[in-house]
This record gives C-alpha cells, sequence and structure tokens, in this order.
C-alpha cells in the first residue's frame, strides 16, 4: 500500500511540476525562468524535480509534448463547414485566445523554436516533429479545399501548409512586439487571399 | 590630455562590448548568456560593463540599435531592378547569410521580439519602431511596383508589407528547426506568387 500510495502521490507531483513548467516557461522563456521558479509555482519543494526530470533540457522537451498548440484543434475541427472556412476560423478562434492574453506569450512552439532551436538539439527534434504534424494537418484540408474547388489545384498544398504556419508563427511574434491584433488581421487577409484559385471563380460543381 | 584619452579609451571599451554582445546575443539568446559571457568575449573586465550600460536591458536595447538586420538593406539596393524583381532578391541575398550561418541563429530582431516583448518594456519599444521602419521601406518599394504595374493596385501596400516582414520572421524561424533553406524558398515561392495582379498579366505601358 505505502509503495502504491507513493507512487500515486510521484505522479502527482510530476504532472505538478509539469503544468507549472508549462505556464511558467509559456509567460517568461526557457532561460528567462529557474528550476525553483517552476517548482514554486507547482507547491513542490525545488528537490523534487530532479526526482523526475534529467535535466531542464528534457524537461522542456516533455512541457512541448503536453503543449496543446493550436496545431492539435486542426483534426477537431467541424468537418460541415467548407475546408477553407474552416482553416481561417480556426486560425481566428486561436486568435481570441491570444487577444484574452493581452497579446503576449504567443506559441510556445515558436517561442522554444526562437529560443532554443541552435542550443538543444532535443527541444529541436521534438519541434520538428510537431510542426511536421501540423504541417500535415493543414495541408490535409488544403487538399479537401482543393478537392472541393476553394483552392487552385496549381498550388502545392504542403508547401502552402508549411508557409501557412510559418506565417502564423511570424505574425504571432509581431503581435507581441506591437501588442495588437494587426499582425493576425494582416495574415487571415494576406494568406488566406493568395489560396483563392485564380482560374476558377467558384466552386466546382463536379 | 589624459581626458580626451581616456573618454577615447571607454569609448573604445562601450563598443567592444557592445560588438561583442551583438555576437553573443544573436547566437545564445538575451536570457541565454550572463553579462560575463559577453565582458568574456569583448576581452574587457567584467566590472567595466556597468560603467558603460545601466542594465542589461538597457544594454540588449543599444545592441539592437547596432545590429544591421536586413531591413537597412531595402534602401541601398539596386533601382535599376524592377522593384518586385529587387524585394525578391533582397530577401534571396538575406538567406545566403544565414545558409552560411548553417542555419542557426536567425535574425537578432525576431529573436529578442519572441524572447523579451512581454518582459522589457524598453526593447519592446525599440522594435516597434525598428519593426516600423523595415515595414515602411518594403511599403515604398511595392508602392514603385505597384506604380508599374508588377503588383495589382487592389493590394494594400502597407499591409501587405508587413505580411512579408511576419512571414519572413517566420519562416527564419522554422529555418532555425528544420536547419534547412526550406522555409526560405517556401517563403519566396508563396509570398510573392501571391503579389502577382490578376488582371493585368503584363507590367503596365503608362
Amino acid at each position: 500500500m505505502q509503495g502504491t500510495r507513493g507512487s500515486v502521490a510521484k505522479l502527482g507531483t510530476r504532472e505538478k511540476i509539469l503544468e507549472a513548467g508549462l505556464k511558467v516557461i509559456h509567460a517568461h522563456g526557457f532561460n528567462g525562468c529557474s528550476i525553483e521558479d517552476i517548482t514554486e509555482v507547482a507547491g513542490v519543494p525545488k528537490g523534487s524535480f530532479y526526482n523526475h526530470f534529467d535535466s531542464k533540457e528534457a524537461f522542456a522537451a516533455e512541457v512541448l509534448g503536453i503543449y496543446e498548440g493550436v496545431g492539435d484543434w486542426v483534426s477537431s475541427l467541424d468537418t460541415n463547414k467548407a475546408p477553407l472556412a474552416r482553416l481561417r476560423d480556426y486560425f481566428k478562434g486561436a486568435s481570441f485566445a491570444f487577444k484574452a492574453a493581452g497579446f503576449k506569450r504567443g506559441c510556445l512552439m515558436g517561442n522554444l523554436a526562437s529560443e532554443l532551436s541552435d542550443s538543444s538539439e532535443l527541444v529541436r527534434k521534438v519541434l520538428v516533429r510537431r510542426f511536421a504534424r501540423w504541417h500535415r494537418a493543414i495541408a490535409d484540408v488544403l487538399r479537401e479545399a482543393q478537392s472541393k474547388g476553394e483552392v487552385s489545384e496549381n498550388i502545392d498544398a504542403d508547401q502552402t501548409a508549411r508557409f501557412l504556419v510559418n506565417s502564423w508563427e511570424g505574425a504571432l511574434i509581431q503581435m507581441k512586439v506591437s501588442r495588437s491584433n494587426q499582425p493576425i488581421d494582416d495574415f487571415l487577409k494576406m494568406a488566406f487571399a493568395s489560396l483563392k484559385p485564380l482560374d476558377h471563380p467558384g466552386p466546382k460543381t463536379r
């Protein structure tokens, strides 16, 4: 019984530290916070950190794993909606959360990509996988839009998906600088205008 | 004479620290390096830092001031070249420097925007000004392109300039993650394809 209770308690501590780490790293950056900052928010002793994580770097990689980024929402969208409108609403929906946060923090994936890609191979590799999953999810919606004549068949869905995600991440950085929704508005207008088919003004009827 | 020699020497130290700071902060981020890391690269005593700068934050704001970002190149471009080709070559030219750096570091402005916008009002305000200058320079080239019929007159040159710069910054983040030129290639293809006028296939002759 002692052993069971002990491991349950350990699981709780580990999860508490991860949840606190997500908040603290998202707000202050990886190098902008200490392990003590994280364990303090988690309400656990500082020493317990290394019972659960090998290093701060390994911890950041795990935090990225529990971050429910906007990329995870794609597959949960209402497929009754036309693909392009669905995609637009998806980015627009994410922007409400950023507005509510006073245009601060931005995307944890983008932030850690900027801060740690050069210094942590571990974090960089997690980011490669997570961004790839996101790109694939967007590309799938774009292919659906192409099959319905909403998006030109001349565009490369995978390349467009990568461009959309990258432009979105860039918009979020400028959102933090300008403390305004303007970069997101610019993204929504410009990125989606470029997807319209040149030769097919309306949806195909096939 | 002593006073003059003293102030010349001081200027030298200050510049050495700024140049070293630019390199070290660009490579490791603001919170990823210490003042000692910077003075060590500068080859000056650690204590001399605070003779020249009030704080690490004020120092970062000054470093941004000496960073010759790609934004500063716009006005030095060959105006004999057609505006859109000039703009494309400008981003492409910047990409060679990134490639030479092994796709690391990226843009100091984007990096500090991501890392410090929430925590330093001083740095954020410097970034607001520098990005605005960059946006204006790009918008001017776009307006020139519009006047020559290279870019649709239906687009908002200022909004397009902001979108281009933001998408570029997002591409640079993904460049660091993927350690490849692909995000820049995606940007060059997708962002510029969207600028082509829909109703004017060739340049105007007016």
